[in-house]
């Protein structure tokens, strides 16, 4: 029999403690220090609860948690007593049947763990689909989890005992995250279609009109066809637009969708999110039976990443009639025109200018995005409000000072160009922490052709200064070239500075972000806000149409355009659901009994 | 009639101004302040005068100085009136001369630089042989120098006006810089053999044992013969070594000399000019049939640079038994092992530990040596006295961090690997140069793969940490390590340091660089006394015998390792007499008249 919340609620603490043991391997204190935070209202909410608990329990608690669990190895090299749990979890992932490489491998990997850390390596084998990760996958993740540095790593292992204990609470209460896997599998199945070059060395590379590009595209639009959607085509830029219906089919629209297209070796989530989630909501929608007083239309936009063309957001900009024809005419690094990547696609570029959407017929934009940062990781959350779209500025620039004998030339002679820009850096780092919601980096540094006994005579950089705001983001970037300017003047180097990016904030609609904020403190969860640092498609809609975006959960510290980029498949389940409680807060809003409260 | 010092010294000031007339274009008053510093005992003296009017004068009359010059082109574009030197100046360089692509060039750079800087651009088109520069050289001076910076270029200006001046006034007094041009075209001929893939880019390359290299030696064998050495060789490490006896031919000897060999692309003077100037000294003796109380033994080393294999001043080491055999296994790029190298070239490697000096036989080293440095250039000396060859100890490192989004990953978790180098600069910066002669330089500086929009994961870097003496060069390495270390563990990043070279200073025996002093004080110069802040062949025969070593001024800032390192026949000449007057003076010290005072 299946655990209920009921129950759990219910339950005196010697009850309640003993109804959740072996949730966290020999360690009931984490049930009786949550016994506290009843009643729960959501299984999210008690997983939730328990990263509280453990957060406040300070670090002398967290090394005993992490000393608690076994080693990861073959049966033979474990010591500790093994929870059942932990049997059926190693047992899961093949790790009683390792090979005699392997089962070295790892006995060295223990070992040098130990020696670094102080303490046992843990990871949640069952994995993000909760289907249970290979050795191959579980002896990379120990390597690089290895090279790592210990805070992190501290946070890391906590973060991997939360989602043992997720998985081991799904299993008590009888919850399978059915829709989370499915949405999951989507991703799966489209990451099947990558570009040449990138595809036979097992890596995600999807740009913009490819033949793995247009088998997304065709993809997606069966998947939409399968969930249900009353219409599905693929428009003149290559977009996938699916329409649910409204109760009446012409009743006016939410717009939502994000890009199906990749960086080179990116991640599964990135984009491809923002189109699933909603789609899944169609299907589950189209399954009860249920039409909404709105059309719901899902858009996965052909192009966001500017990767094959110098150009961004082909796809919502064409929504919004910011197709420029003059990029009809760029080639790409094997000379062919985007002209006529569109005519082997079969698309119309001359037909692109219809794309263009009439604000009036949509209520407005909404975006499910993975997080692409730490945040949402580092606090245990799975889902996080976005605020406003940052505003950004970025340049690149070079510093001119003397190169010259590194021996030779006295300290008080020296024009070095690096130790400028290194001056930079640090101003560019204490100014932008200085104010919240901005952040300035320099991603980019080089002493080109720099030799161990040369005083840099050039140091190239980057400058990318983001902001909630225009006025933050401006305020930041001129204090910066003020500063560099001063640098360069008391140094006697020269600078030269060209900017390369510059794009306005997007704040959230505060209509909109209300309604994801009701929509994820339904689900039990807190709710917690934060700007978006990266671009996204909204930014595009946001010229047309109220907008408001849901940031999901990434795990490995939330890294992005990488393929470790990853979320999990109950924090998709829980994506869903904010989205599904978000569209019948709508409807609610929109029903003739309630006034009409937005936009 | 060529004028004389003597008249000089004695006229009174308006003949004195009269007799300098035309030195300085347009500008009697640099006559009329130099008069205060009569009586000059040399012409050397003369133009270090003019240097210190100059200097004191101040920037106002530096413009008015560089003002007063005509803009460097035909004829035809001059509108100021052309003093009789400068026409004979511009006319030998060819420059009323030019074709039309030429002038056309000229006329774009006079209006960029005179836009730049607000002055005309000063050459000294004579060069510094002497016998002009042509149009191409000078072009490209032309265009080098509207690059550099403000501040630099007018000090260059300056220098160029000095070097205008002292060819004037070698033509006013009839001198030639004789032996210092002969030495000047020596350093021509052996620059004419290069490395193969360099020769054809007219770069100087010379490694150990190449084909170049071997023709090198085998020229400076003849320039020795030439000059009159009683026997000449080349030794098993491929030194070539030239003996001129003292009065007695089994008297102790003065050893001298310095390298052959460059480094990739490098300048022609760096080793080679301690080779020829005691050769031309060498020939001035055999020219008077003079001999010394003791012998002259010049040594053109084969190897300092360590360019072809991993292994450094093989010539010089072998002098003191330290050449390890260990390295004749070793390869260069091609695979060619040292032994096979060496065989081919017809030495014979069993046969190094022979070369080995019995430091009794010896009065002690001197080596004379460009400075590869700006200190002379800057203060107006064409000669220095080295102090102490610099201590130095050599480290490359890593910084690692996390790689994030720059847009997402606010700035209180970031763990960026650059920010974390940019302290270790600046405090590398502030620490070399809060003591003297301590310096300290980041030469190499990257962040792996960096890009725009992302957190640099990854920082490499390099430290080079030089002294005079070995106590202030550890002191500085603790602080710099403590530093690191306390820079990583706050900002939770990792580092690793790798230790690549560590060599202890060389202080100058004081006999030997008192003897240096005396000498160049005996020119009528200023002494000028200075750490070495480059490796030398005087290094490793320190660990043998006293040593000391004498700085000849270089050119374009002082840039050494690099086409445009340069010195002046001038200069050369100086360093010539300098060498003989030593010479003299340990002649007489050792001459039973008075008592040895040294070593």
């Amino acid at each position: 029999m299946a655990l209920t919340l009921e129950q759990l609620n219910a339950a005196p603490l010697p009850q309640f403690v003993e109804l959740l043991d072996g949730i966290f391997e020999h360690s009931p204190w984490m049930a009786e220090r949550v016994f506290g935070h009843r009643p729960f209202s959501s299984l999210a909410h008690l997983k939730h609860a328990f990263t509280r608990v453990l957060r406040d329990a300070g670090p002398q608690a967290w090394i005993t948690l992490i000393r608690a669990h076994p080693e990861l190895a073959g049966k033979a090299m474990v010591t500790k007593t093994l929870t059942a749990e932990s049997t059926n979890e190693q047992g899961k992932a093949g790790l009683t049947d390792c090979s005699p490489e392997e089962f070295e491998r790892l006995q060295q990997l223990n070992a040098a763990f130990n020696a670094k850390f102080g303490w046992p390596f843990i990871l949640a084998v069952r994995g993000p689909r909760g289907q249970g990760l290979d050795r191959g996958q579980i002896i990379d993740a120990f390597q690089r989890r290895l090279d790592g540095h210990p805070d992190f790593e501290l946070a890391e292992s906590l973060r991997n005992i939360h989602r043992i204990a997720e998985i081991r609470l799904n299993d008590r209460f009888g919850v399978t995250p059915t829709v989370g896997n499915k949405v999951w599998d989507w991703h799966e199945t489209l990451a099947e279609f990558s570009d040449p070059g990138f595809k036979e060395r097992g890596q995600l590379t999807v740009t913009y009109l490819t033949d793995a590009h247009r088998a997304c595209a065709r993809r997606i639009e069966q998947d939409m066809r399968d969930a249900g959607f009353d219409e599905v085509r693929i428009d003149d830029v290559g977009n996938v637009v699916g329409v649910y219906h409204g109760a009446r089919s012409d009743a006016r629209r939410l717009l939502t969708g994000s890009h199906y297209d990749t960086v080179r070796n990116g991640g599964k989530y990135d984009g491809r999110l923002g189109i699933f989630v909603p789609i899944a909501v169609v299907a589950e929608l189209r399954r009860r039976k249920k039409r909404m007083p709105f059309g719901i239309e899902v858009v996965g936009f052909a192009e966001e990443e500017g990767q094959r063309y110098k150009a961004t957001f082909l796809g919502s900009g064409a929504l919004i009639g910011q197709f420029d024809p003059a990029w009809l005419d760029q080639r790409d690094a094997d000379g062919v025109a985007m002209r006529d990547a569109m005519r082997d696609a079969g698309l119309s570029p001359e037909r692109i200018g219809t794309i263009r959407r009439d604000p009036n017929r949509y209520l407005g934009f909404v975006e499910v995005h993975i997080e692409q940062g730490p945040v949402l990781n580092e606090i245990d959350l799975p889902l996080g409000v976005v605020t406003s779209i940052n505003g950004v500025v970025r340049y690149v620039g070079k510093v001119t000072g003397i190169a010259s004998h590194a021996g030779t030339t006295p300290m008080n002679r020296r024009r070095d160009a690096a130790a400028a820009v290194a001056e930079l850096v640090l101003y560019l780092e204490q100014r932008a922490a200085a104010v919240p919601d901005v952040v300035g980096t320099v991603g980019m540094l080089e002493v080109p052709g720099g030799s161990i006994n040369v005083v840099p005579g050039r140091c190239r950089f980057s400058l990318d200064i983001r902001a909630t705001t225009d006025a933050a983001r401006d305020a930041c970037d001129a204090d910066v070239r003020d500063r560099l300017r001063e640098i360069c003047e008391r140094r006697g180097v020269m600078f030269s500075l060209e900017q390369t990016v510059r794009a306005s904030a997007a704040p959230s609609d505060p209509a909109w972000q209300a309604r994801w904020e009701r929509a994820v403190a339904s689900l039990g969860l807190p709710v917690h806000r934060m700007p978006s640092g990266a671009g996204h498609d909204a930014m595009k809609l946001h010229e047309a149409m109220p907008q408001a975006m849901l940031f999901v959960r990434g795990q490995n510290g939330g890294i992005s355009h990488n393929p470790l980029e990853s979320t999990t498949s109950d924090d998709m389940q829980l994506a869903v659901e904010a989205f599904m409680r978000m569209v019948e807060d709508l409807a609610a809003e929109l029903s003739p009994a309630r006034p009409v409260t937005s936009t």
